[in-house]
């Protein structure tokens, strides 16, 4: 097929790429000119330097893949390609947009008759040699013009094992990509997908945090009236090699996972991790995940906790230590005790 | 009644004092003989220089109230207390011994036909004007014997307005002092009470905290990917003043509270906080009420993430935090944003 | 002064009495007109059968309390009073109202000149006697008009001992009332408050709970593979009495508290609790208080999990239980236990 | 290599048929005769009546694996060999003691000259095609004597890729078999590794119970009091295809892991879960892993907050639920809503 992508960052290229050597035909776009013709050298591709011109090289029904930073970006775009495209394009979505907005942009789009598809895309860096997970929402008809890019860009039926009492015509979900239902439905099934993330991630590093301490038994004990003492110093005496402790999980154990592969992978090069001063970001699914659960009202503590840990390890609970440090000198004369 | 008392610092000072007020008779010790001449000055105190000492100036049976570091001190003064004390004679701890030592300790008195009565207290440095609160264990005709003392430590029934249904004779709980059971029942119930306090602040704690950052939406919001964009600045334009909203929920509010008075007094003194670095101690019942939770097999979320949101605000999780940091930025390619 | 009531519930109605009582002179309004003539035998209480006939009855500018249920409702009766009242007016929303639609609200009648301010009240079913702790946000100069009102609606600085440290003229928070900025800002106070409100009475219940399962060491233990043993019940054989314990920490102990005084209360009644099932409502400021701390990007895991305390209660992690049960009977074979 | 087995569950059973696929001998015994001759119909496998026999039919030094229930089982087991093997031998506890025990059991066999090998064995019933993941504990050299045994019941470095940055000679880790550390070592990291399977479980079930709640808002919403009104039914009118999401994020997705593959193949056989009731059991390791973080003192919110909606799975919070309801009642006249 014929496809124009906007937005040509590390995902946007590399889904270009992914696109052409199945076979794609692509029309590319970025607002930086330097991006552009860094991709024209690949094959099938063609640069354009404006969305109108861009509109002009696709033939109708257009389709046009969008892959710049969620939130006002997005947006923008959206609104310019409702002036650009017409009635019977499809637009798809592929960034880390809320789908809240899918919602938004998709009865701007519809006002002219253009579709928008919302596409989850999972894979990072990775997506390039692996394929990218893709979660879809809006129009059907929309999606199943476009399943054919969908089934390039995604990892296909080789990419695991089939799962046992699956048996004969391979499911769309068994190629790595699925239609999830109408408009936001795609995002709002990623923002889940990155909410899992975010919990098996702290798991991971809870329980490696936990293995790092296994020594504290041969430190010295505090011993005075702030510290709660350690009563049993014998039993965290071990020096675990937690690189080697991932390295022997990947093989045969309940939790093997591709963040532990990643984990095992970042170890080996860094034992210690010292290139990293533990200042962990969030980009937003994790926060809409916890919004969605409380609105459904539905418990999420494991998913929430782990939202918290990096808000806590970029130092934002500053205050709320100070009051309690207060009130425990306020009660109890207690004065902190210095780092 | 006569009453040894063993360790004079901030607390046993205080307890000897409300004691003798009372109009008990005291014989003090303390290793250091500093503090013991510092108390004498008291009336109807004696000072001595030795437990042996101690014992010979008591009448049998001997009622001898520890007031020592818990763990491995407090144990020592057991031991050393059923070399010099006779069959009959009571021992209290009201000191923040584990309630598991209470019944070890238990046994090695009773071995010698001594009685050990463990007696939380709570109260701290307001203890001497406002009272003690007890939650006493062990052998019920001990604690019978000593009531009179605990009588006098504790509050009294005109700390608090009677609850109302409560008629006729005052209860031995609204006098502010309780029999709880045998060995050990009495820290189990303070154990649980300080588990009860560190939810509570944490409460407070995490609330003023929100208030704290209610002006986020005034600041610039970063645009970046690294960061979960405010989608709603103009929610969140709030300067709150800390101070007085503490002071007004004092009056009338769900919330009112002791802990709540103490927060408000502190944020009178210094709005900001500014002497406090935010490194919360804990001192071992928060840790212990987490861990009778779970062998018991009873969730206790609030208690327990009240308890790590202080581990953490000692830089506890710096590994696990690396490794979020650390996958990220091989899933992804994030580089960590600096502070 | 003269103020129009709209809501004649049982906070409305119990905020009248308190006004009349103040010497105050009440117009009441409410859909049900039962609820009107029951409330006029009330001195100085006129009673009216709608918004205009209040307003008529109301001398320029006008003072309305609006006490009526979140959400739609209030905003029905925002929009009405918009057209039914007269610049230079003002209106009260003293509800459990949203603080963002607070915003909204005062929008919608600032286009008509008319003032809002939007007052957070605590004190439940007690208020009546004594008095209700209020937080205020909007106009100022509206406010300072209105406050004669407030200052007899709240407790008064008897309600509680001053804190130390203040001394001079009594400020408005030690009066139990507090302007707290601009348009919703008393909402916004009121809402931590009552995050906090689910985080004490969380670390209550869990410690209770925990005292309530300290006997499991007396029970047989299920010794087979799916279920953890408890490997020391010597531990765990108390049969506390938790209403005298409740009773007892009313005095003296850091946890006092007026929640702790209703819990006292409560298990006076009755010490079993059996007539409640345990299923635990949320009426809106929990989770609005979480997406607070969730915006600002500040970790609140105390009140977080308190609120999914009462989810769970409600059994709304049933079908995530059931996935967990689903995936040990893959890896493990284990089947379930029955209950 | 020659080895004795006790204990011929599943675990045992399949161990054994590993082993002797790999070429060793197996002399095997258990409590029920009939187990033992149900596996001596496999080649190089010998059934035994007693430990004393046991002992008699193996070549010394003596390797022996026990594969019984952890606790007190294990313990007499150990006991039991102590008397029965010789100084040299090596006991291998490859089930799911804890670490803590472990220690005990190391002295009490050391006394003998006996070396206990403690063995982390995770890979469930799909371990005898996969391979079981080792963690081993105990004497270095007793280790190197028995890595035959361990080589071959590990998964082999075929068992997944390399990981990047690893060159030259297969470190043990890769073989899927790991030696960790002094006593108590495997059954320390095998229990964390356990730790971190209950918080990546919680993830998926967390993440799926939000995916089955998205078409919250299709359903009529109460509008009383007692219930937090949704204020967007219009985000949340999705029929999620659960199953076909496993599904699909089990290609190229961040959160592609073997429990992911275990909860697609569940959903395969039964999209709705009907045959479960939701009650999650916990064999020890979890509380385990918490009651280290806590001695360690440091934080594991996420895992620690797993562990607890099992418990509450169990309706094991119910009286605090009901403290909840109390309270509710007693400041604000609220009853229980019916279920």
């Amino acid at each position: 097929m014929q496809l124009g992508m906007i937005g040509l960052g590390r995902m946007g290229a590399n889904l270009v790429r992914r696109m052409v050597d199945g076979g794609h035909e692509c029309v590319v776009y970025d607002h930086n000119a330097d991006a552009v013709s860094a991709l024209t050298t690949e094959p099938n591709t063609t640069g354009v330097s404006s969305l109108a011109e861009l509109a002009a090289q696709l033939s109708a029904p257009r389709v046009v893949w969008v892959m710049v930073p969620a939130g006002a970006i997005t947006t923008g775009v959206i609104e310019e390609l409702a002036g650009t495209l017409e009635a019977g394009d499809i637009v798809i979505d592929g960034g880390n947009s809320y789908y809240r907005d899918d919602i938004a942009h998709a009865k701007v789009l519809a006002d002219k008759g253009i579709h928008l598809l919302d596409c989850g895309t999972s894979g990072g860096v990775w997506g390039r040699e692996r394929g990218y997970c893709l979660m879809v929402g809006g129009d059907r008809a929309a999606f199943d013009h476009v399943e054919p890019i969908f089934a390039t860009v995604a990892p296909g039926v080789d990419a695991a094992p089939r799962t046992p009492g699956r048996e004969g015509e391979i499911a769309q979900a068994e190629k790595g990509y699925l239609y999830c239902g109408p408009s936001g439905a795609g995002h709002f099934v990623k923002m889940v997908h990155n909410g899992i993330e975010y919990g098996m991630m702290a798991s991971i590093a809870e329980g490696l945090n936990i293995l790092h301490h296994a020594n504290i038994g041969k430190q010295d004990q505090q011993g005075d009236a702030e510290t709660a003492p350690l009563s049993n110093p014998e039993f965290y005496r071990y020096d675990i090699d937690i690189e080697q402790v991932t390295e022997v999980w990947r093989r045969g154990s309940v939790i093997g996972s591709w963040l532990l592969d990643l984990t095992a992978s970042a170890l080996q090069k860094s034992p210690q991790l010292e290139e990293f001063a533990g200042r962990v970001s969030d980009s937003g699914e994790g926060r809409w995940t916890v919004i969605a659960a409380i609105d459904e009202g539905v418990p999420a503590p494991v998913l929430t906790t782990a939202l918290y840990a990096r808000f806590a390890s970029r130092q934002l609970f500053e205050f709320g230590a100070k009051v309690l440090s207060a009130m425990r000198k306020q009660f109890g004369g207690h004065d902190e005790k210095s780092g």
